[in-house]
């Protein structure tokens, strides 16, 4: 216990280190733009000093949280702020949900309203805010998490996501113990990679059981509705469809739905489809969805309790976490009848 | 304009009314408490001392406005959020969700938060809170509105919410167009306004187009899919079996689809069914579903608006609001074929 310690400062490690008080601070608030050499020189003596961070004004609790999205019409973004709401309430803070709609003007407008009102940190649902917006974000010097279901990767500051390969891997396991040798896929947005993620996940799947990977079979997605409706048309378009679809996300695993009721195919009778996400739509669909659940409101607690341990001044355990995803097995899956 | 004049004090203004300084308060704020001639009487003193609310530290804009839920699992929960934070980040305010579970120690908790962050005011999606809760609420003097989409009907705020019953006629009065005659019903949860408005307008389209109210067709619910399931299995397993279902929440109406997809009946080929809420659900079920759309998200930004007019300590136009419902035709239903 170091608490009788006369408290060390910043500076004082910052002289000891050889290196700026900025730093330190990019240490402290868990960053990746720190050599790692110089990170383990600086977290030694930290841990030497047992420094705290505590009693600075911009670091006193005011009892708020930022919980930042694009937009909040993703699908998931309500379990988010479920976990989010979750862990901040019980920790005494409030969760400030806003919505930059990819727009630089209403980014701008919330880090004005962040400034002038004050806040613990930041969750930021997203890692495409404008550079000039994240340098200014950075300034402020506010602790950032950032919670990234896409697994985007450019990231200087903790992030949570969630096992998309591994995800990938079991549900095109599941088919294949049923029977199914010809599955499609669906992909999610190319840019992200999460998509490569449960794309090489459904690879891997096909490999290991000496099956051969066919890319007629992969049709590109976009994981809303609509591209998961046109995927679906065009793999059973095809010669000799599949009897079975992984859909990288929930909702492009429903549009596959409609485009096999549209031809007459049922589900799972005629053909088996398997999704990504396990949002509350999966459970409601008809028959219920078969799918790879991303724990979003596990995630959305972690977020908090990172953020909080960043406003203490506390090490991170790891600058990247990946929750595990996990196979629910419904309706939507049976045994190969053709 | 009455910019100029020496701002009168809310003192003087009961003075003169006759009355005290927190029944004017009362009507400053909306409320319903206040006897419709002692109302009028304030409101003309009001308006003849042109008075603002203005500059008393309580009121001082802090750029935050509260939201608070019972759940977040709510379906709709996202689409209000949406609305909200659309015209509050607009109106430079951040918006601080919260979730208190029907659970007065998370309720307790929630209040100590607010009590310490302060906030420009409250809306409320919900109004069971705990009375002595809703007591403390009212003693910090917050300005409140409540957003009702179930149509509770225990107001002492401004509250807003939606047509249901023009919208159980419109959904009512579309099967019959469609030459449906034996119509299903799927009841919301019976405490509640909203479901005994939807339920009567279902009624009132039967009764206006000549065909009778057969309360074998009326099946008890709980707005939840599960619920809209039993209701299904139980209307298609009566000797005389309706050809059209109208539920009346989304959810229920996708319980509907799978009590019916088990039976080997298709949506609409055998059987029409229409919803009630236009969640995003509704778009991507197979066959997408006809519904009874609320607005949601105008709901919540009018909530914003209403709750800053209380703020600025102008009039509400009304303490009791509600939005048009609008039914929304998609491939649910379809000219009865049997």
């Amino acid at each position: 216990m170091a608490t009788d310690r006369p408290a060390v400062t910043i500076s004082a490690i910052a002289a000891a280190a050889g290196v700026s008080a900025p730093t330190v601070s990019r240490v402290l608030n868990g960053r990746g733009d720190v050599a790692p050499t110089t990170r383990e020189r600086v977290e030694a003596l930290l841990r030497e000093h047992g420094y705290r961070r505590r009693g600075a004004p911009a670091r006193q609790s005011v009892g708020l949280v930022d919980l930042v999205f694009n937009d909040l019409d993703s699908p998931w973004a309500v379990e988010l702020i479920r976990g989010v709401e979750d862990a901040a309430h019980a920790a005494g803070s409030g969760t400030v949900v806003s919505a930059v709609h990819r727009e630089a003007r209403s980014a701008r407008l919330w880090l004005d309203n962040v400034r002038s009102r004050a806040s613990d940190g930041v969750i930021l649902v997203t890692t495409d805010l404008d550079p000039a917006l994240q340098d200014e974000l950075r300034e402020l010097g506010l602790p950032r998490v950032v919670v990234d279901p896409a697994g985007v990767p450019a990231l200087d500051a903790p992030t949570i996501g969630a096992t998309n390969w591994a995800g990938g891997l079991s549900a095109t396991e599941h088919l294949i113990r049923l029977g199914h040798r010809r599955i499609g896929f669906v992909a999610g947005r190319p840019e992200l990679w999460c998509s490569r993620a449960r794309l090489d996940g459904y690879r891997a799947g096909l490999e290991t059981a000496g099956l051969t990977f066919d890319p007629e079979l992969v049709m590109p997605g976009e994981f809303d509705y609509e591209s998961g409706f046109r995927g679906g048309e065009r793999l059973f378009a095809l010669p000799d469809p599949p009897s079975a679809v992984f859909a990288a996300s929930d909702q492009m695993a429903l549009g596959v739905y409609e485009a096999l009721r549209r031809r007459g195919l049922r589900v799972p009778d005629d053909v088996s489809v398997v999704g990504f996400d396990d949002l509350p739509e999966a459970r409601w669909s008809s028959p219920p969805l078969t799918t790879v659940r991303q724990p979003m409101a596990e995630m959305g607690r972690l977020a908090v309790r990172t953020l909080h341990r960043l406003v203490r001044g506390e090490e991170v355990d790891s600058p990247r976490v990946e929750l595990a995803t996990e196979l629910v097995i419904r309706d939507s899956t049976a045994p190969r009848g053709r």
